[in-house]
């Protein structure tokens, strides 16, 4: 396997959230070295569209990454796109795809005590219940609610305000609410979109104590690093950036998202 | 004329809040009564999008409505289309093409005693600066603020609860403090975007005394009954629907948006 360890991880997803994957891909000192990340930002959110037309905007995104930036491994760092399009993509391109999914269900089952446990996610990808889906599959119970307001308010920069403290305790209280209604006794809250991560400690915040909050961004990345663990690597990391859409926008609030400025970000055209 | 007077009109939105742009139409007792409105739902939202990605989706959307619902007249219920596609549609389609920028700036025209006028629309309409330039040129002096949770708001049912009341709240506040900073005497607030009648009551009651809340939606529907006023038809009102994406979605949330529900609606493939 040495022989790939200098290879290009690709990592997708359909704006700038995914750059929050890329950033815990960064800090887990993974031993591969170079990322070309591709945000499909002509044509977000994927988390209002239908399961056919994120998998079509999907594949050739994945496509691209293989195809033109020589990815050998692909990171779907998009949770609708990981719960909706995570076949299709496997079966159009050549190489090994994680999606954020099952990392995020498998660090849910290693933090899970009682078994139950909750999801905040867009509303694509609760109605997909893939996240239900595998937790039930580790032999967890699961109960997912859309939160549909908090990707704008963090993409509105308002990750520390209280109307976004507000929002997050109306979302949590009606959560929580039926949880108890049905009889579950929830110890993990599971982050299922990487949108989410920014406004992590005012989540953190308002879950009652003895719920651990656990982010699906942080699971991939360790997933990640595990699978590559024996590789060496002494290169320096080389980022690319790739978008479909306003390469000023991205590069004005993809550092948001990646914790660092992203350095220039070359616009592609998928569909033209 | 009158061998046009059942033509059909065709209404084009990015999504479903034109459909309060139709309601309007519908509302303003046009003697044209066949309309097919289309909802470009797979490439959803536009706001967030540039001019060049915006005009090429709008353009193969009035191109739709033209050749194949046989539009006469187009409507483009949709403010960012209008305020950065309009010469690309225009130049597109051999029928006339009416925006929702012009008639608002007409209307905010109208209202206005004292010549300075207050816009709240998406990011991408404000940054367009379209409402600027068309009520420039009507001598009114216009202050635009981009209000991003609005969309997402209504979007999530939230038209009369109280988080949005706030967040409606904190952005006038911060819009009027702006106008007074720069020594403007604001007695109209214009709605820029379509989303936005269906929490016109709050914003109504969060404005001050003597601003007079106008809604482009209405001003349009106004215009195009303006324009077909001598005109009869005694057919019933024909409404087709149509949308790139989700039409269940469609079904289940364009009732909002157009007081009733719509019945079917029929998906279209624009780029496959």
């Amino acid at each position: 396997m040495n022989s790939q360890s200098g290879k290009t991880i690709g990592v997708f997803d359909s704006g700038f959230g995914g750059l929050t994957v890329l950033h815990a891909l960064l800090a887990a000192h993974n031993p591969v070295s170079r990322y070309a990340f591709l945000g499909d930002s002509a044509r977000l959110p994927y988390g209002s569209k239908s399961r056919r037309t994120i998998a079509r905007y999907a594949v050739e995104s994945a496509r691209y990454l293989v195809e033109r930036q020589n990815a050998g491994f692909l990171v779907i760092a998009c949770n609708t796109a990981s719960a909706l399009a995570l076949d299709a993509i496997t079966a159009a391109v050549p190489v090994p795809v994680l999606g954020v999914i099952t990392p995020g269900a498998e660090a849910a089952k290693a933090a899970s005590r009682t078994g139950d446990v909750l999801v905040i996610a867009t509303d694509a990808t609760v109605q997909s219940r893939a996240y239900s889906a595998a937790l039930a599959a580790h032999g967890l119970r699961a109960l997912e609610k859309a939160c549909p307001l908090l990707v704008p308010l963090v993409e509105e920069g308002w990750t520390s305000h209280p109307v976004t403290r507000e929002i997050i305790r109306i979302y949590l209280d009606e959560l929580l609410a039926h949880a108890s209604s049905i009889g579950m006794k929830p110890d993990t809250l599971l982050l299922g979109c990487t949108h989410y991560p920014l406004i992590r400690p005012l989540i953190e915040q308002a879950v009652p104590a003895g719920i651990r909050v656990i982010d699906s961004a942080e699971a991939t990345a360790a997933a990640v690093a595990a699978r590559f663990h024996n590789r060496q690597s002494s290169e320096p990391t080389e980022l690319r950036f790739f978008a479909t859409d306003s390469v000023e926008k991205f590069e004005r609030l993809g550092s948001r998202f990646l914790g660092k400025p992203t350095g220039p970000v070359t616009l592609v055209d998928l569909d033209g």
